[in-house]
């Protein structure tokens, strides 16, 4: 996430913030995707971390409606996309390439059930996961089919790790186009907080994000809603605790709508 | 875990289980600490294990005086080192090695505070903390310090997690010393449980451990306190749930007072 600032070659650090709650859960299962690439072969040594990134998946999408959200997130950048097509300076071929994926997307996920639900008839899943939100819940002792199955040929845990993948690709597809739309829609400008504080009112926002020199010692803490936000940078001080920066911070900013 | 059976070569999976309730935390405690090798750089790859094994062992510690209860099993282990001394057939050289490493340990323990009383003063943890048990809590706008503090040079971080260790190293060489004191007071035995159960009346124990051949198609079920178990192995059958084993199993099984 160090990445090189446009304007001046200085390496930066990359933080977002999300201003409506879906966007929230977005971020949050793609974070946690990070930890559950279906290439990764799970494991005695790994295979906490591959549960507790496939729990996490299953929590946030029990709690909302993932599955809903991207297929009408979807439909809108599908709308948006045909009324850019009439723009005459618009790159017809990369447009079209866009609106087929988004179409692809959207047939892929409007079939489907509310993800999760199939894994829960998984009585090893269902056994690991009744164990896994306590402290070191997952010893042999507590799920001994768990020991049991990690202990099987990799072949056995490759079939299984594959279908319960196969029960979230679609939506995780959706889910990741949508994201790469959503941060396409804006360009990073230079910005200035004036005594490390800057605050806007702005036309309605999903996403934002920001870019700061990693020189800087100091993070930004970000709050708001969708019209407005605020970014105040703060000092990094894990002893003597929250210090306000007061020197002016410049920074990069983009506003996606 | 995959073990060599001494008497035949054969394949096995190993399970233990803890017949007093601190001996569950102690097994517990020494799962999770597999994830929390002190010499492994925390980096924005592995951050999320790391600080999931840290927060679980502070839970346990929080949950039960574990530090008082190491410190009494080791003197127990001391008085007993002492007994076994005047029996003649007695390795003494080893034996006083092992009084040396229990000794050290004890010396060690006494004055150390409660686990993880110092870390509850640390700024950074405790803000990882808070959001920690949410899934996909870490986001970089859940707590912009952790992604600030996850780019800054591998030594910052290496400095700090060499501290946190540090609080935690003196009671986990305890711990340790203990379980393995703790294993070697009994040696696996062949046993049979006709039709898939074995129960057992014997005097107070710790500890089961078990070894399985890895070609049963079966896992054990355990249950029990510390003066009755039982042992029930089960089929692994993911799809069609619980099937007990009807024929006449053999394994080995180890029981440490």
């Amino acid at each position: 996430m160090i990445e090189q600032m446009n304007n001046n070659n200085h390496a930066t650090i990359a933080y977002e913030y999300p201003l409506l709650e879906r966007v929230r859960t977005y971020l949050r299962l793609e974070h946690i995707l990070q930890a559950l690439q279906p290439d990764t072969p799970v494991t005695l040594q790994n295979y906490t971390r591959y549960f507790s990134a496939l729990f996490s998946i299953l929590d946030l999408c029990e709690r909302s409606d993932v599955r809903t959200d991207v297929q009408k997130d979807l439909e809108r950048r599908k709308a948006q996309l045909k009324v850019w097509a009439q723009h005459p300076d618009v790159n017809q071929d990369s447009l079209e390439q866009t609106l087929n994926h988004v179409d692809q997307a959207l047939q892929a996920i409007q079939p489907i059930n509310r993800v999760g639900s199939n894994l829960k008839q998984d009585r090893l899943l269902s056994a690991i996961r009744q164990r896994f939100a306590m402290p070191g819940g997952t010893c042999n002792f507590d799920v001994p089919q768990l020991h049991f199955w990690l202990h099987q040929p990799q072949q056995i845990r490759d079939a299984d790790t594959a279908r319960w993948w196969s029960e979230l690709e679609i939506l995780v597809n959706g889910l990741l186009l949508e994201l790469e739309l959503m941060r396409g829609q804006a360009r990073y400008q230079p910005v200035s907080a004036p005594n490390g504080l800057l605050q806007e009112s702005t036309e309605p926002l999903s996403l934002l994000r920001i870019r700061v020199p990693a020189d800087l010692p100091a993070y930004p803490v970000i709050s708001g809603h969708k019209q407005r936000f605020s970014i105040r940078f703060l000092r990094y001080e894990p002893i003597n605790g929250k210090a306000s920066v007061d020197e002016e911070v410049e920074f990069e900013l983009a506003l996606c709508p």
